[in-house]
């Protein structure tokens, strides 16, 4: 028998599996390729790429793009496969067995609690209220009452969609001495960064991605903004050449042009505010509030939506192991058609159910 | 002030340095770009890429298409960002603060004491014979009188070139009863595997890379080989979507059309012999026996010959921090007109320092 590391064969696995779908809403991937100008620019630079070489100059263009959309110095930027990576490092650098803790919301982005236990930190899950808002006062006096090592905060939420206004986070940011992670990974669609803060907070690391409003979740590229003190402790935690060149390069031709993205970004927060109402108007539907690419619905007979959904080949995102999501069903933004025909789907089931 | 996990700022970085030079022979990579077919079939299959799509069966088909060649089970086969992510998460997999101990050799890939130090394990370095040699005998009783979980062996040895034979590895797997893992990044310029021994021994662990043979160190992208229990235990600390679709399609066609490379190969083993000899020729070098794409030699004015290389834009690896490798220098094998061009500045600086 082999001797594994404490605890890991109890690690749970991230609950969400990927697979086609005909209609695939249930990842808050962005439901169309790259726009042709740009997936033109990428493939030319592609062409260029010297596949033999490791990683070098790549990272630092685009660490510089970012710094300089941000008027932050370059070494404020620290780059990660996906924000995952740098989520999973920063509560990595901030845990350890050591009687650590890390507060985060929940019902929140559920590889927190994974995260938490890979770095052996005592995880402290953060009720959000009966509208999954989260109660900053009571946020506040949970971290410094648990003398937590760091603090998460999703914003906008995800699955739920919710947001703080940036001066509520300013008030978490400036209240609490440790280390404040804000997940920022859907804030495009939302439109308020705190990601200023960082030049008032050096508490503050605010992480960010390509995957969902720039459409790279493919690339794995995601990045972080904070004080330089903390990037430089946190970068002894990445593996050298954690990024490959080929998702350095397409992410530094997408930052490039990323004014290419702002028609599909009001397009998918159009369709949000279009389906938002159309579920709402559905008897027994409620959907709550979203500031991001999907809505949050809840329904008594989800689960069977949701089985009949998958049998007309339609992935929507169902939280079956999460008690504070029940009856819950989160359904990216794809494009209108897409959009309309998982509304067709919901909206027969609905009237069937209540005729 | 920020608190972070213990050690932290302790920790060591990387000691390989990227830049460009005008001859690069440092990181042992593959010093020409993909072979034309193959770069024209992964150009080809990067236009169809779904950039916005997370990664999903192209897992599976590289992991089939190696299972197949290796005549294991697909579930036998994990994929990593470079090896790196392999050792780095099999160190993860059986460290820990608690009392958890990893055996590895010195001189060897500099990462193992880092990865160790990830892990919260305690390293044991055990030291190489003066010819760099690994003592079995004495390895296995270092090994098992420690009680560690886990042995690392790297064969061919990184940065000394030497070798194991393989009913040497077989002697070691069978007979210490922690984890063994091998780390073949070099192998296919040896030519001898012990990846057949998973099927026998399953405390065997191999990693492999296609940074090296392949000259895909751009990409990022590497496996591990191993029977299925381990395999299961291993891949609960893998992020979520932890290679990018563009790196695991450009893995895909340079696997499928993998004998695209034997001739180039060839050209590096034929190349290294070539430079053995013509190293070994200049007065006061001493070249070390090599089954890989590097030769390490060692001349009393090491650190005054790099700088001259230095100047000369000529980069080669010199091991500053590591005692046992005191006046050594690894140069990689370039194409035959750059290897012409390191050891006409090496034959200079030699005869004038002699003269």
């Amino acid at each position: 028998m082999l001797k594994y590391r404490n605890h890991l064969s109890e690690m749970p696995s991230y609950d969400g599996v990927e697979r086609d779908y005909r209609i695939k809403v249930n990842a808050n991937e962005c439901n169309l390729n790259l726009p042709p100008l740009v997936e033109e620019r990428v493939m030319s630079r592609l062409s260029r790429i010297a596949f033999n070489r490791y990683p070098n100059e790549q990272y630092d263009d685009l660490r510089d793009q970012i710094a300089r959309n941000f008027n932050v110095d370059m070494d404020q930027i620290l780059l990660g496969s996906g924000s995952s990576e740098i989520i999973e490092k920063v509560f990595y650098a901030f845990g350890g067995s050591a009687r650590r803790r890390i507060v985060y919301p929940s019902p929140s982005f559920s590889m927190y609690k994974i995260y938490a236990k890979a770095a052996e930190a005592q995880a402290i899950e953060f009720a959000l209220d009966e509208n999954y808002d989260l109660d900053v006062d009571r946020f506040i006096s949970t971290v410094r009452e648990s003398k937590a090592q760091l603090a998460v905060v999703c914003n906008p939420n995800n699955p739920t969609g919710n947001v703080l206004a940036v001066d509520r986070i300013e008030e978490i940011v400036r209240s609490i001495d440790c280390a404040v992670l804000l997940d920022e990974a859907y804030v495009e669609f939302y439109g308020r960064s705190a990601a200023g803060l960082v030049k008032k907070y050096p508490n503050l690391l605010v992480a960010r991605t390509f995957s969902k409003a720039y459409g790279l979740a493919g690339a794995r590229v995601g990045y972080m903004i904070a004080h330089r003190d903390v990037t430089r402790m946190i970068e002894k935690t990445f593996m050298p050449y954690h990024l490959n060149v080929l998702s350095l390069a397409t992410a530094d031709i997408v930052y490039q042009m990323r004014d290419e993205f702002v028609p599909r970004i009001q397009m998918m927060v159009a369709e949000r505010k279009r389906m938002s109402e159309r579920l709402s108007g559905l008897s027994g539907v409620k959907v709550y509030p979203s500031a991001t690419n999907f809505l949050l619905m809840k329904y008594d007979r989800a689960a069977a939506l949701n089985a009949r959904l998958e049998e007309l080949d339609i992935g929507v995102r169902c939280f079956k192991n999460n008690a504070r999501l029940e009856n819950c069903l989160r359904i990216s933004m794809g494009t209108r058609e897409e959009n309309d025909a998982w509304f067709a789907a919901i909206e027969k089931f609905v009237k069937e159910a209540t005729a």
